[in-house]
């Protein structure tokens, strides 16, 4: 089975699947595009070292090992066709929907769920409708709810290690064989929002044009590698 | 107090709210705007047989009495600035948002919530969001999320009776001077898809241009007049 997206390839070899990260980056619903050195590496490298440290903190992620430069060895698993952000802070997609001040803080880590469908523009949706489209039962659905959450307080508690903020993420889940529900896809500044005294280092700096984005990604990957040895 | 809207003019006199239905018809995010002869009057009366039927069903409604033409003597509420939406088939925005066929079944009656908001063209939320936003509680969220279900598994049954089939239905709600959550604002052809044999009789004649609206809505007026008296 062979499988190509935006910014990964998927293969399955046997008993297990390896993700080759593209040099590719987008945004916009795959609108804007581009391709810059080494990016491929250092999300696979930064996904592999985030989720290396969430398994220490009890979450099943897909990660076997990371094969460098820019693949992981990983548990194949069925995905949901499904973007599950967690917001700590107001930004993004959540500013343009509902208002408020980029940056503001939520009271409590907010949950929501898209569907991957660029065509559409990835609508939002809530529990009832997983369970009425078929693309997830309600088990499933509070058990995605519930890992992101968990995944997301441990990566600030993280990230905080270096006087950064997180401020949302975004994760995509699978089922594994057994019908267990695992956290898949990446963890990088392609995939979350994270600051640092109005400082951007993620994926933002692409969609406004603010730079290099190479330069903030490998500082995250730096970053990454130096609290992981903490 | 005075509170005038697209459709409705509300008056706070003494202990009770006059609600005068105007004969505007509006779609489309207000776009879309007409004057038509005696829709007010339908529109209110259609309004008042429909909450005296749910309440003698065991749904509280804001209806006092209805005052022809085109008055509602009602419980004055503090309204949630909400949409409540229960779905029994597919259409409208449902259809434009996640695809599907108009008119198909849904396996159980979905609630969706959206926040009235033009401009941003009524945001779909969750119940967290309600929370996140200090738009409702999780507890009244939830009371709404009931009282919208049994309200139209209610008006399905009585629809049913005159051999019309209802598609979906946008209810509003409001706190009363105890805080409790009660059904508000107005249940007519405005806010409804009621069809029977591939006929619609609903606000879709508007806004799809398929000829005199008005004559729909006095049918669905006739209708709800001689079923109630069963």
């Amino acid at each position: 089975m062979y499988y190509e997206g935006k910014t990964k390839i998927v293969k399955i070899v046997e008993n297990h699947a390896l993700i080759e990260f593209k040099d590719d980056i987008t945004a916009g619903d795959g609108l804007k595009h581009d391709v810059m050195t080494n990016k491929g590496s250092i999300c696979a490298e930064t996904t592999a070292i985030l989720m290396d440290y969430l398994s220490k903190k009890g979450i099943r992620t897909h990660l076997i090992e990371y094969v460098p430069p820019r693949t992981l060895k990983a548990v194949p698993l069925k995905m949901f066709p499904l973007e599950v952000v967690v917001r700590l802070k107001k930004a993004g997609s959540f500013v343009r929907r509902y208002g408020g001040v980029e940056g503001e803080d939520l009271p409590f880590p907010l949950v929501e769920f898209f569907i991957k469908d660029d065509e559409r523009h990835d609508p939002m949706v809530c529990v009832d409708h997983l369970e009425i489209l078929k693309i997830a039962t309600k088990d499933q659905a509070e058990k995605m709810k519930e890992t992101a959450v968990k995944a997301t307080l441990a990566l600030k508690e993280f990230f905080e290690k270096g006087g950064f903020e997180l401020w949302d993420i975004k994760y995509e889940f699978g089922l594994d064989k057994n019908g267990e529900v695992v956290l898949g896809d990446e963890i990088s500044p392609d995939t979350f929002r994270l600051r640092k005294k109005g400082e951007i280092f993620d994926k933002d700096v692409y969609r406004r044009d603010l730079g290099d984005p190479m330069k903030k990604y490998r500082e995250v990957l730096e970053l990454c590698r130096s609290l992981s040895l903490q």
